[in-house]
Formats: structure tokens, C-alpha cells, sequence
């Protein structure tokens, strides 16, 4: 067996250890003659497993009581649909700060289902290098709420701040987050926020699961057309399980969370090798010739970290290379080009110093 | 390492050939070094995998060529929105036959969502032990397509002829089928339908993926407000990957087609070994004088067999003697109460054996 360092933005890589426990417990979980994927949802070994991952995410991000934790499907796409259904039922404008690629999806299916969506703020004219500042996000009238991508997992663009959703009228609309790529990355003030959200397939487990996290008191501002998976309130009175829901999925992020508290040791600790990591990949980057990040320093992404090199005839050796040598799915999203290292909680700091090493031997050779 | 007999509606039992290989791969799939759960659903190797799962679904269905395949997520629960708004573009009204708790929940959705859902049909005078005869479903005149649910997980009442959607004025109107229960347990003429959809987690794979077969000319009369991820347009334009789908189940439902195409045979011989296995458990009930099934034989579920006993103060006694004997999962839905055994695909004769034999020493010492 051979594990390469993966640096794929999602699906992306997991825990060594937590697929080697998916793997022993594959055919027969704890002597249940079963494997989970196999449980009914129903079933009291199956809810005990749904309820551990519930109370191991609870405790890892401090979530305060007045917050639902809902683990549904359908990856953060389909929460560009349920956000504003859940929050649009007494009328107003969804507010959003444009950051790259993925809010602008959020905003293009919010106008697609409700027509007037308000960008109080964009970095579009910086191309997308700068995060605008709390000040310039003028949100409309009427906003329901602020909808912010606090990272950007294509650009590499990262919030500094906690932005809040403050109307000219001196009204604070619900924050809400798509935080799928830096989620469980560090900790976190949930209360900072109304809803947040997060696709599994970067730091939580596999696609195919979405995570979300909403206070109490915003269940009661739904329309009442939408479909009846999306909506919160019934998620949230059905524990997730209005149908049957991804359950091997949501096992497996349970096994990721367990690994957070009890092998990382948890959030404090995961930051801190976020951070190790996260340095020593920028400082490469800033003290080469060949190698080069637009992003403005204090909005560098710590998860996904896009680089180009100066002469791009040598992408295709540079990959090829990195295969070869181990180093997995560097190239970047196809919309953009050049290369991106996804540094998530998984991607090991061996894994970033073997990367770094290789660049240096490979700038020396052909830059 | 223990296997027991898991005769759960669902999810539901996988072949053990089928997890033993998920358990060989899940660290590191095929010297790539990673796991699938790992791969980017863009990269080849992953391409591969999905591609090779739908030409042998494809092969094993024999689905002509002007029907897509579809691999979405939210159950066949999130299908009951997606294909009004798929079909109702034009305008008229979806028509149900009703034969149980799945297709109510069907036909509930259709209501919350656009009002005007109709009754084609109803077994409800009969407690859903009989199927409506083709001549008995009357549609309306303004119906779109024809919904209908071949076999009733909860009741076990299975149709034993393929309906038609004829409106009086001669028009024939698509059928639409959720065959979350039956699909892959035996042959099917896929042009028999306009949609077929079902949930993986009873003869797919695992729960959270959910299978959409669509014929290409009702790509066109979908209704311009939906959720972006509900449309089968674009699902088809993008091979299911709007956005990053639910990988890892996709890969094991490949490997369950493979298991049927290479260790089964085919669905013809997994059609045979279902009836047998069916045929054994239904005698077993009939000559018994503590079981007994209420459905009309012509109508009985090969694939969900319910059964209650004459005095359901044993009912305790017997799920915890069978659970203790090895059989798992075999109390019936918390809707009706009494035992239910699933005879998937996976569940194999010895199984159906098994519980017989389990059931005949029951009644001798307790009946």
C-alpha cells in the first residue's frame, strides 16, 4: 500500500488513520456481523453513531445551544438554493459580498430563483486579490441577510475579519458563510453567525454531505414553497433524517471529528499546523523567481494556496514532475490555470515540506 | 470478523463481495495512492470510474440510447419535487396512483409545492393489498405524466403489470416510476417509461445517492423556477457533475453493478434467485398458522415481505430471538408495526433459508 500526498481542493485528502479505521470496520462494525452502510438510519447503533459526530462537531467548534447542527446532502450548491428559501418567507433583498468564483454562484442562484439579489460588495474590480473592507459593504435596504465566502477555494482568497451584515438603517442582518473550505481549519465564534455552511468534501469527510449550522431563531423565516429537504425547520425537528439520510458519509465525519479531538488534540492545536504549514509554502513562493501568488498577504487563503510560475511552457513538466515524485493534483482549477496546493487539515506537514522541496530542486533545474 | 443476515429495508445489505473489494481499495486505489474518496471528481482515474458505472448500468438495463443516466443525491424523497418541476413546465397537473405510504409521500410533495397533484387511482379502500387495475386509473384530463411506485417498501404491495398513462382524450402521457425497491432486482424494459427514479441504499449501493433514468425528449418541459441541482438538463449537460456529486457512492455502486454483471450473471439470474428466495419465505408464511401476509398474492413484493404474528405479544420475543440467531433488522416500519423482511439482491438464499428454518422452530416452540 502507497499513500501519495494529495493536494486535490476537494474531494480531498483524509486522515491516514481515519481511513484505516473505515477500513477495518468496513465488513463488521463492533461485532454487529454489519457494516454501517448497511444500518438502518433508524436503528440505535446507527443513531448512536449520528449523535456521537453530532455532540464531537458540537464540542470541537463550541457550538452554542441556540444552534442546530443539520447534516444533509447535495454539497453547498444546493445550499445556493436553501439559503434564501429558509430566510426570504417575510419579503427582502439576499445581501452578498462577491470574494471569486463561488460566491458569484451563490449570487447567479439566488437571482435565478428570486430575481433581485444585492452585491453590497465586490473584489471583482481588484480581480478578486483583496477582500473589500467592513465599510465597503453597503448592503440594500432591505437585505435579509449578508451572504459572505469567507474563503475562496478557487482564487485563494481569505477573509482577515469577521464581517457583520449592518444596514443603513443601523438594522444587523444574520451573517451567513459558506465555509466549506476552512471549516474545522481553526476555531471559530459560531455566534459570530445566523447560518453557516459547508460542503464535506474538504475538511469534514466525503462529497456527497453538506453541514449546516443555524441559529434557533432564523427557522421561522422560510417561504413556503420550497422543497421539503431544504427546509431547515424540518430538517432540524426530523434530526436530519426526514428521509434516509447519507449515513456512511455522515459516519465518516463523525471518524474525521473523533481524529480532531482525540489525535490533533483539537482545534487550537489544528490551527497551529494550519498556520506551520500555510507559512512555509508562502515563503517559498515569495522568495523564488519562478513561483508566484497575486493575493494580497493578509487575504492569503491557509487552505488553498494558487501559484503560477513565471514561464507557463513549464506547467505541464512541473506537473508531470510532481506526479511522479508524489505530489498530487497541483494543477489548478480549470477556470484559472496554473497551479494550486489545497493545504486542508488532512494534507499532513510532510507532505508541505516535500512540496516545497521539490519546487526548489525543480526551479533550480528549469527556472 | 462476523457477517449476519441483514434483511433491513433499507439502507440495506451490500454484497459482501462487493465491501470486501471497497475494504482491498480504501487507502489506496489501484497503486494511485490515494483513496477514491480522495480523487477529484474531474481527474481521470475518477472519470473512469463513474463512466464504467453507468455503461454497465447501461448494459445491465439495456437503457436505450435516448435515455440519460443521471447519479444525483437526496433520496427518492428529493425525486418527489424534482420531476413535477422537471415535467410541469407546460403546465397541466401530475397524477398519481396511490398504493401506499411512498406514493403518498409523492403525491404530498406534488401538493405543497404546485397545488393541484390528482388521484389517478388508490388501493387506500383496500389497505393496500391490491394494485388498481390499468382500467381503474383514471387520469385527468389536463395530466402531464403518471406517477406511479411499483413496489411499496413499507406495505409490500407490488404491481404484477407495468401501467400506462392513457388520458380519455387518447393521449398518452409519461410514465414515471420510483423503483427504489425493485430496480435491479430482475429485468425491466426501460422504454416502458418517460422517468425512472430510484434511491441507491436498497439494490445500488449506499444511501445519499439516488439514480435518474430520463428520456431525452422530456429534457424540455421543465419549469424555469427550480433549484439549479434539481434539473435533469442540467445534470445531463454536465454527466452529473454540476457540482462535485456524491463520489464515493457512485464508486460502490459500480461496484455493485459489477458484482452483478461478473459474479451474478446478469439480472436475468438475479431475477431467478429472487424468485426463489421469495417463493420460499411467502410458502413458509402460507403454511404457517402464526404467520401471515395480508397482501393479494398476484401483488406481493418479492423484495419487502411484511408478516405479522397471530398474537403480537410474541413480537418482542421474536425480533430478539432472531437478532440473537444471527438474523438482523426484521421489525417491520414503525408505521405498521409487526416484521418485515427485505429480500434485496444482496440478501442471499441462504438467508431466506435461515430464517425459515428460524421462523418454523419459532412457531413449534412458541406458536
Amino acid at each position: 500500500m502507497t499513500r501519495h500526498y494529495n493536494f486535490c481542493a476537494g474531494p480531498a485528502a483524509l486522515p491516514t488513520a481515519v481511513l484505516e479505521r473505515a477500513q477495518r470496520e468496513m465488513l463488521d462494525y463492533q461485532g454487529r456481523g454489519l457494516s454501517v452502510m448497511e444500518m438502518s438510519h433508524r436503528s440505535g447503533e446507527y443513531v448512536a453513531i449520528a449523535e456521537k459526530a453530532e455532540a464531537d462537531l458540537r464540542s470541537l467548534l463550541a457550538v452554542p445551544d441556540n444552534y442546530r447542527v443539520l447534516f444533509t446532502q447535495g454539497g453547498a450548491t444546493q445550499q445556493f438554493a436553501a439559503v434564501p428559501y429558509n430566510l426570504l418567507g417575510q419579503g427582502g433583498t439576499a445581501n452578498f459580498v462577491e470574494t471569486g468564483i463561488w460566491g458569484k454562484k451563490a449570487i447567479q442562484e439566488a437571482r435565478h430563483l428570486f430575481g433581485g439579489a444585492h452585491v453590497a460588495a465586490s473584489s471583482v474590480a481588484n480581480g478578486h486579490t483583496k477582500v473589500p473592507s467592513q465599510e465597503a459593504i453597503l448592503l440594500s435596504d432591505d437585505a435579509a441577510y449578508l451572504h459572505v465566502t469567507p474563503n475562496e477555494t478557487i482564487g485563494g482568497l481569505a477573509y482577515d475579519y469577521t464581517p457583520r451584515g449592518l444596514r443603513g438603517d443601523g438594522v444587523e442582518v444574520p451573517l451567513v458563510a459558506d465555509l466549506s473550505s476552512t471549516i474545522l481549519s481553526g476555531p471559530l465564534d459560531v455566534s459570530d453567525y445566523g447560518i453557516i455552511y459547508a460542503g464535506a468534501q474538504k475538511n469534514i469527510g466525503p462529497a456527497g454531505l453538506v453541514l449546516v449550522i443555524v441559529r434557533d431563531d432564523l427557522l421561522d423565516r422560510a417561504r413556503g414553497d420550497m422543497p421539503t429537504l431544504f427546509s431547515y425547520r424540518e430538517l432540524a425537528a426530523a434530526g436530519s433524517m426526514i428521509n434516509t439520510p447519507a449515513t456512511y458519509s455522515w459516519y465518516l465525519a463523525g471518524l474525521v471529528f473523533e481524529w480532531l479531538k482525540d489525535d490533533i488534540g483539537g482545534l487550537v492545536a489544528m490551527d497551529a499546523i494550519n498556520a506551520r504549514k500555510a507559512a512555509k509554502l508562502y515563503a517559498a513562493i515569495d522568495q523564488s523567481a519562478l513561483y508566484s501568488n497575486p493575493i494580497a498577504v493578509p487575504n492569503r487563503s491557509r487552505m488553498n494556496v494558487p501559484f503560477v510560475l513565471a514561464d507557463d511552457r513549464l506547467d505541464g513538466d512541473f506537473l508531470r514532475e510532481a506526479d511522479a515524485a508524489g505530489l498530487l493534483n497541483l494543477k489548478g482549477h480549470r477556470s484559472v490555470g496554473g497551479m494550486r496546493a489545497s493545504l486542508y487539515n488532512a494534507v499532513p506537514e510532510a507532505a508541505v515540506d516535500a512540496l516545497v522541496a521539490f519546487m526548489a530542486d525543480f526551479e533550480q533545474r528549469r527556472g
